[in-house]
């Protein structure tokens, strides 16, 4: 989606895909193939870039470290990305800016988790500081044994408080070298299982003074995070506030719907930053806006379904990946435009149910 | 443009590209390079192709015959396309279809010209059947000596009254194997020396009933030429009624404003006609859209330009293309949304004129 908004803006685009047959690789002129966790591969990859950024925070600090060395302009700069690669890092940076998160305490043994499961309530969170196992990085235990079989996988964990909330927010922001910055419309990321299912935007019924927090914090992490391009804030709408989840610095499947939604895509607009060009308007295109994601099914077939789809609503915006279908993979999302939010939300997330298994309804 | 539009659908998309470097090569992760006008090429590049297109309209008849006998689907077909590749076979069809035109007929020499020029007011237009010389195939003539100068290069020619319009219409018409249709709001182009530089959409003031008779000829025309794909018709409005001007069956420069200007662009609508899938919406996303072309001036530099265009105008969409700047080449184009035409008519029109002159005023 990224290289489609690098056509719109007449830039040159590379990517480096992992395989040849990559999502991004299908669709991008310039894909050479090689490993991320390669400084050798990204050092030959980014030759002649002005700028290397990201879709992804997997590549690893010592080979953004030789790129940025190299001399190449790396964005988010390494001392950003961090904050997205060491959860403990950005827990006790976001804690000593003052800044909301749950309680959390790094744990190394299980005599930790019980020091700090015995001060909260049950369930106890436990999240890998990096990477994870199982394609998993977090864990809601409702036992010590629970948390005992999650620490025996070796990782780096940190516990956190589980926090009640009333439902998850996310801000978008972008900001540039030159420390423009950008915020999208907060939005309500609607959650199962630790995936994300839809995104509205607005976030429905949000008092301004809330939505005007979310986008102070935002910008203001953005600018003590020093980030350049997209930074995605996840946040737990609370009865006592906002509390920050999670943090992105790229392009994030809670801004998907800006593709058709905002006067500026989030992909265009990373682009824009990141280039140190002037950020677009992220204005909305329309009143309410529904993204509902496509998550892979039993049925491999989407194209058959697409049809049927583009048929009952030729409205409707919908985006597949060109990836292989697996169950809960995200394969695609839909967008729709509105002028009241329920009408929206049912058309996206029929549609995507429709597409994910062919049934109506569950 | 279309390429990227492709990337939405997710559909696999390749390009006959006639140069490594052509635009559309630069963004298509599939573009070999070959000859359009080589059958050899032409059968090589389509296999395994569900469906061949195009976006010009010089692919030879005996080459477009070749693909068709070889069992690919070429759509628009041979039969509707060499309509706009011979313009008096189209004249003649409009005719006999009752479709009102400007009144013509075949010139071969002077004595043609001179029976024909006799029975009409000055100027009279001559146009080259097929192609042209010196990159023109409309010459409008004020006196015997200019036609003589014309007939001079040994064309096939075609006269034609020139139509004293009152402005310049477009409909723009998508049509799918299955025949079903869907109509674009009809704009206002506006050209100077028979180069598009601005579309209007809507066009201004254009009563209900004259909006009608023009899609409804557009459809009917897109069925009675059996068109599959898009069918641009460029109208003359005059006093005594709606004439066509000229037909393409292609993504067309009258219909770049429904990039962001509507719910489906043209480009995503092309594809869905050409694969049968069911077409989009046509309808607009604001209330008035203004399109601008980027006319390459004296500086070969747009990048430097685009950076103030971007900072003056957040919200303003500009399509650079990649090709090289040539004084009067299409190089961009920029488009502006809002509630009313006057301002987004200014806004389109200033920032393409500084793209390409670097100058705020003429």
């Amino acid at each position: 989606m990224t290289a489609a908004a690098a056509v719109g803006l007449g830039i040159r685009f590379r990517v480096l895909a992992a395989a040849a047959d990559d999502s991004a690789a299908q669709v991008c002129a310039d894909a050479p193939v090689g490993d991320y966790r390669s400084a050798a591969d990204l050092l030959a990859f980014a030759g002649g870039s002005d700028v290397v950024t990201f879709d992804h925070e997997h590549v690893p600090p010592h080979a953004l470290r030789e790129l940025e060395e190299a001399g190449f302009a790396v964005a988010p700069p390494r001392a950003a990305l961090r904050f997205t690669q060491d959860k403990l890092l950005m827990r006790e940076r976001l804690s000593r800016l003052g800044v909301p998160c749950p309680p959390f305490r790094p744990v190394a043994s299980m005599a930790d988790f019980e020091a700090f499961a015995d001060r909260s309530d049950w369930p106890v969170v436990l999240k890998a500081v990096s990477g994870g196992y199982d394609g998993r990085g977090v864990w809601v235990c409702r036992s010590y044994d629970e948390a005992a079989d999650v620490l025996s996988h070796g990782l780096d964990l940190l516990a956190e408080e589980f926090v009640p909330f009333e439902r998850e927010l996310a801000v978008l922001i972008a900001r540039s070298p030159s420390g423009h910055g950008a915020a999208y419309p907060v939005v309500e990321t609607i959650q199962r299982d630790g995936v994300c299912h839809e995104v509205l935007a607005p976030a429905p019924g949000l008092p301004d003074h809330v939505a005007e927090d979310a986008i102070r914090l935002g910008l203001r992490l953005a600018r003590d995070l020093d980030v350049i391009g997209l930074l995605a804030v996840e946040l737990f709408q609370t009865r006592a506030g906002l509390l920050v989840n999670e943090l992105a610095m790229r392009p994030h499947n809670s801004g998907h719907w800006t593709i058709e939604g905002a006067r500026t895509s989030q992909f265009e607009q990373h682009l824009r930053a990141v280039l140190d060009l002037p950020l677009g308007a992220p204005t909305r295109t329309a009143p309410y806006v529904a993204m509902a994601n496509v998550l892979g099914g039993a049925d491999p077939d989407l194209y058959g379904k697409f049809n049927h789809v583009m048929a009952a609503d030729p409205a409707l915006k919908v985006h597949l990946y060109g990836k292989q279908v697996r169950p809960g993979r995200k394969v695609g999302h839909v967008t729709a435009l509105g002028d009241d939010m329920a009408t929206a939300r049912l058309r996206a997330t029929r549609a995507a149910r429709y597409l994910a298994t062919g049934a109506e309804e569950p």
